[in-house]
């Protein structure tokens, strides 16, 4: 096991109703806020009148940025930064999904920060203090709900970047499963490759020995699975949406990482497709996490082995050890199918045009990525085309 | 699933050599603290030295108050409180296991409160401030490093109580598997036992639906079982000894509960043990539990079938459910008995004498316990007399 720093102050209030207490929690850090969401999503589902009514109840003044859209982007980051420095705001309601939690992450470390937010994000620059944050989660599937990053995508640059410190937790975060119940088949797979995916990066690891965090991946992967499939099926099911919200939330909380090395390649190599093709992120890792999964899993196979036996139910007598791992891999790609989830490049229109090998070079640009194995030119072209 | 709150906002700094991270952690909340422990071991191993250098050379003073004894009792505490009281100490340092460490916290509330520090553990006040505690654990077992709970005996009053409050959540906790390998086989078994038991009382629940802690639950069992096995044969197996010591901090970290109501009764019995014959706490579980199952079971075969199936491996074809769900009562205790702990009483030299109507009378004064079933005093009586 490696040793291993874990810190998570984020408070938790789950479960049916919680969305109106949003005013008095954030009443406990602030008077006046900034109330961070995406578009119309929010109002359909009525959400946006219980937060205004709570805040209103709870005697805190609002400023609104609306408008976030899947894969954040800077420009909004910095309309929020300057609306709170403007109107002197220190704390940050976010009511959405992972964007906008990511956008509300962002701009509270760059209200206090003298220089470009953007800083942060290419490593030039550490932030050494934030404004508060507080968070309603509409989707379960980023997980930035309790996770230390932001991930940020820069048009100008056609960069999609993430940063991590302990600055952007947020102060609370309020997970009521009732609100995911509009979320459509495809967006519900997609949250759920996600958290899968969150999962997987921590799951694949060179750390020889960390039995516990592996023994707690696999239960909640295979939760994963028995609950996205109820919901598909009925997606009023109040405990099936609530095992995958709070798996989302427990995917990446850091809990799940603690003493093994963690890989994060397949992540990088599906931001490139979010940048280039606006691919949805799920979507993506749909995509790339089999095909990565298939180029490495020679690497170390006992550990393939065990993600097909543990997880997947493959039998562990049944043809080589090599075979076997080979089924867990097609169990899982077949999964992804059965959820409808794209699970080929082809099937998201991106065919043998594309330029890998620039993808890769700007991939690989801070140098090599992934842990596993770490992943060099020709190893990400190569993983594009299995994906083909 | 159940609405809950989960907030746990300790520092987890996991890993060799981080005891020495000690007094560069206390710095950076106080210059003058009160160093807790208990006897002797921690000064044979060594730690001591390092503690005390570690604090000299980060420019933190200490004042020093030992022997903390299993089951910790209130006259400690309140030396503790005196003592800081005395020369305006506003941290704790507590160097051992879970006595030192509940110790610490009930000092920690104790100080800035005006009446008995008992009052909180009698449910008569609840603590609106406290000092802060950092912790270095030297035994994985009881979970206090990152639990809101203390559990302290007072003798006079033949009372063995606990309470809860987030107030008593260390700021850090350093845990060095390293320290743990000196532990004799009885006492790591002990630990395991209890490490198991916190898991054990979240995962008996009457909640119908909580599948993801469900498995989280199984799986942080069955590392303990397969590396508990391990440290017995080889104690000084760092990577096992860590799995034994991240997981009794994971088990009792409130991760394990979300979303479920916990059940509780087979610790109450417990502490009665230990309040009347001194039966370390591990020991006293190890009795308790299986006799608890096998009373309690028929009440809910099917989790208990679980159990069996998910935890032991038991063939879930093979027999009535019900016989199913005894067996995995019965690997349960073999397993406990194969590890070198007591199953029964009369290994405690506990016999029929023993007055179970009085003790069962003392538990329930302040109402039935437990919530898988609740347990009234017949009930209590026909657990103990099933443990005889």
């Amino acid at each position: 096991m490696e040793n291993f720093r874990f810190y998570n102050s984020v408070e938790i209030i789950f479960g049916k109703g919680t969305e109106n207490l949003a005013g008095k929690e954030v009443k406990r850090y602030s008077d006046k806020i900034l109330l961070h969401y995406g578009g119309t999503s929010i109002k359909k589902i009525g959400l946006y009148e219980k937060i205004i009514k709570s805040l209103r109840d709870a005697g805190v003044t609002f400023y609104e940025l609306a408008g976030v859209q899947p894969n954040p982007v800077l420009d909004m980051v910095n309309k929020g930064i300057n609306i709170c420095r403007e109107n002197n705001i220190n704390f940050i309601l976010a009511v959405g999904g992972g964007s906008v939690i990511d956008s509300a992450k962002a701009i509270s470390v760059g209200v206090p920060y003298d220089g470009d937010v953007w800083d942060f994000f290419m490593g030039k620059s550490k932030p050494s203090t934030a404004i508060g944050i507080g968070v309603v989660l509409t989707v379960p599937a980023a997980g930035s709900e309790s996770s230390t990053v932001s991930v940020i995508s820069n048009k100008d640059a056609l960069l999609k970047k993430g940063f991590h410190s302990n600055l952007l937790l947020p102060r609370f975060a309020i997970l009521n499963p009732e609100v995911s119940f509009t979320i459509d088949p495809f967006q519900t797979a997609c949250g759920a490759a996600d958290t899968i995916s969150h999962i997987l990066e921590r799951y694949f690891t060179p750390t020889p020995k960390a039995d516990l965090t592996d023994r707690l991946c696999e239960g909640a992967i295979r939760s994963i699975i028995d609950n996205v499939y109820i919901v598909l099926k009925n997606p009023e099911d109040f405990d099936a949406r609530a095992e995958l919200m709070w798996a989302s939330t427990i995917a990446h909380n850091g809990i799940l990482g603690t003493g093994r090395i963690e890989d994060w390649a397949s992540h990088k190599l599906a931001h490139e497709l979010s940048i280039l093709y606006g691919t949805i992120h799920g979507a993506a890792l749909s995509v790339i996490f089999p095909a990565w999964m298939k180029y490495v899993c020679r690497h170390n196979i006992r550990r393939f082995f065990q993600f097909a036996v543990r997880v997947w139910g493959v039998d562990p007598c049944f043809g080589t050890e090599e075979e076997i791992a080979l089924k867990g891999i097609g169990k899982f790609e077949q999964f992804l199918k059965d959820i409808g989830l794209p699970t080929r490049l082809k099937d998201l229109n991106i065919g043998k045009d594309a330029d890998f090998a620039q993808m890769a070079a700007k991939e690989l640009q801070w140098g090599p990525i992934g842990n596993f194995i770490k992943l060099n030119k020709d190893d990400i072209v190569n993983i594009y085309k299995i994906a083909l």
